[in-house]
């Protein structure tokens, strides 16, 4: 082994030590069947599992490989800024903070090895692309299921309406219809039935 | 949309709903710098994100998307079988005990579509294909630095020796010696040090 490629590895076991913050962060929704609230490590573990397995109802052609690294990266910005609730996050101070940790975090590794993996993270942010849109449409889903399942505990706590949730999650139609045909099926019989507020 | 597509993907957010279980399988070691211990979710996100940034160090061809996909599935068995600290978890037994709970958590799946992942699992297990190999080395490296960044608390915990840690993590090698090269240093430096008891 070259001295660099030990010294590059020594970098990197920094990164991956540094991410694991990431386990700390606490989302708003509880898994269902637990009490406690989710992280975002278990989270980004989650829905790239939900991709690979909805891959086939995306609308347009994904690389699936592409949707799972940007989802394994997609809340990493968090750790520095923290988990907001969808509905109050995307303002543009919160999306400046989760770049600027995303890049601080991308930085550790080796040389300039760290850009594309910000491009991607920036590429998931716009949702400019198909894969980025199949990535932000599932990564709607686990949410809405804890929510589903569980009461509508978040959109209680947070006092979310339910056209701010059919609104927001209309989402996951542009990544793909057939899911969100099934989402929003359920959507509105927890509406009916009183656990979408 | 077509009404299987939507039989199908009702199945598949049963399985999602149902893989959270992995969210409650609570591993032997604790984070760097969380006092409680680790979920197996939050580990499975965690190697993943491991694997792609050491994927260069690799000393066989790999093809590190179908390796990611590995690790997101190779604690899927725990959510049945529970888990075991590897220094007592590869008896038959356990091995049983979570193939049968992959399986039947594959068999949510729609059709057949279980049985490519059931095979990918195998083959983590089994470990004898480059892909295999480098899962499994990756694996082993964020317990190890939890350890090393963590008093060797579940070394203690569990009375390991320094010669069965040495020992069992050897497999790391199996995957990239560059690797194991980086980290047999740090466990030679703690067992210096008394960190590895």
């Amino acid at each position: 082994m070259t001295e660099q490629a030990s010294a590059e590895i020594e970098q990197i076991l920094g990164f991956i030590v540094e991410i694991e913050k990431l386990k700390a962060v606490i989302r708003k929704t509880r898994p269902v069947g637990l009490d406690r609230y989710e992280n975002s490590a278990e989270h980004s573990w989650h829905v790239c599992l939900a991709a690979l397995m909805l891959k086939d109802y995306a609308d347009e052609a994904v690389d699936i490989d592409r949707v799972i690294r940007m989802l394994l990266i997609h809340d990493l910005g968090e750790i520095d800024a923290g988990d907001k609730i969808i509905y109050q996050s995307e303002t543009e101070q919160q999306k400046a903070r989760e770049a600027a940790g995303v890049k601080r975090l991308l930085e550790l590794l080796p040389g300039d090895r760290g850009e594309v993996w910000f491009a991607l993270w920036q590429e998931f942010e716009r949702g400019d692309s198909a894969d980025a849109r199949f990535a932000r449409a599932i990564d709607r889903v686990p949410p809405l299921l804890h929510n589903l399942h569980g009461g509508g505990h978040s959109w209680r706590e947070h006092g979310i309406s339910k056209t701010r949730v059919l609104d927001v999650n209309s989402r996951i139609g542009a990544g793909s219809s057939a899911l969100w045909a099934v989402m929003r099926e359920k959507l509105l019989a927890a509406a009916e039935d009183g656990t979408l507020p």
